[in-house]
């Protein structure tokens, strides 16, 4: 029986990926992901049995890894780190016997912070805005006590077609405590093609721009820009 | 005049390094950082100039990056992502002219959520117990906010010989959201030399193995523990 694989990618271009990553996807015979991940990885394809399914197929995709396992070693694969948002959960979920790595990726809120500058260097949130699988109010109540509590916030997921308003309701409830000059980024596609940066402040943010591809950082209240930069103090007194 | 470059160098051991970290590094003609982490790299400095300071030395090491990088290309290195509570937000702040650019990294609590299985899998929150620069209140309103919010929590500088017991009171203030078979996992050296792994629960977790190379992290009132893997789910019906 192989080993199973669940590794996170990074954001997408194979040079943000770590060195163990890299290793692992060679050292397998089977990959399995997300078609678009998949071309992400291609360079390091050849040779090997690839199982790729279109968005909704995340539990049928961990199924057939699982199962795979036991003809050699697989690698399933996630955008960023596989434990946020990702496969690990899933696989863990599903896993019966078959023996699991998790090896982890750099996550999109650390790519798209270290676009804008370092917005992520004090306490902050991670939210998804999908409410797929979690309640809209559940969502909402999150981002109204991370904005209460003068987080950083990260919003993964921060627009679809389906719910093309969350984005602005939740941008409102954070208005609520946090000035409108607060710094505000949208980051699509992070460190990978198709790049795009946007920053702008709570009263100005367009979230017509964002999309499924991107996310979306919002500022604490100590949040500022300089130079271009989006900066989150420490607390140095400097 | 040279580049600076800021580096997440991630969780320690090289191989979880991004390969553009470690071609970054490789580059550099000089590499500025903390004692301890200039060791993780050691087998990439040969031929280079080092320049390392002790754990309070965080200005002063910033301002020396910022000064030499007119003599060649400078790395300065942080441990896990050098933009979440490392050297990023401080070099951009006292940044004049010089070309900067920030390389991210795997952040501990991605490294530590792979060890012990899928923790960071549902909505969470990054939260340091370090006073130095914030206030204890404010530490102890946002762990209450994130425990009435359900996030899974990561808390990063848990412990110090300085306020041995901010770990106890703040798991006991997200007691009293949870349940006290909640699981809590403590990853010390996460994915380098002298990893050592402890998953309890908040009923059971002994806050005095914390310390200060460990990061201690909370499941939401979902999570659990499955064959020794630490699972929040995403929320699948399986
Ligand atoms: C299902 S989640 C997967 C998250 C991923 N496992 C991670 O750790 O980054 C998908 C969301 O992640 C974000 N995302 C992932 N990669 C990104 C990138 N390179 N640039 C911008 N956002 C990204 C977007 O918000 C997207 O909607
Ligand atoms: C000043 S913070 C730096 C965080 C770092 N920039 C990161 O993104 O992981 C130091 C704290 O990070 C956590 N930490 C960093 N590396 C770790 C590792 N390999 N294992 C466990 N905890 C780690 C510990 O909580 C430590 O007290």
């Amino acid at each position: 029986m192989g080993k199973l694989y669940v590794i996170g990618i990074g954001p997408g271009g194979l040079e943000h990926m770590s060195i163990r990553a890299k290793e692992a996807i060679e050292e397998s015979d089977i990959v399995v992901g997300y078609t678009r991940y998949i071309e992400f990885v291609k360079p390091l394809l050849e040779g090997k049995r690839v199982f790729s399914t279109g968005m909704m197929g995340e539990e049928d995709r961990c199924k057939e890894a699982l199962k795979l396992c036991k003809e050699g070693t697989v690698s399933v694969i996630s955008t960023g780190d596989s434990g946020i948002y990702g496969m690990a959960g899933l696989i863990l979920e599903l896993r019966d016997d078959e023996e699991v790595e998790v090896i982890p990726g750099i996550t999109a809120s650390s790519a798209a912070g270290s676009i804008v500058g370092a917005p992520l260097m004090h306490d902050s949130c991670n939210i998804s805005l999908s409410d797929l699988m979690t309640p809209y109010e559940l969502i909402k109540k999150r981002v109204q006590l991370a904005a209460e509590g003068d987080f950083v916030i990260s919003l993964y997921n921060p627009r679809s077609k389906g719910r093309a308003d969350y984005l602005r309701e939740n941008l409102a409830v954070i208005r609520k405590y946090r000035n409108g000059d607060t710094p505000v980024a949208l980051v699509k596609n992070a460190l990978r093609d198709g790049q795009e940066v946007t920053i702008a402040t709570l009263d100005t943010f367009d979230c017509t721009k964002a999309d499924m591809l991107s996310i979306v950082i919002i500022g604490n209240s100590q949040s500022y820009i300089k130079d271009g930069y989006f900066v989150t103090p420490r607390g140095y007194k400097l």
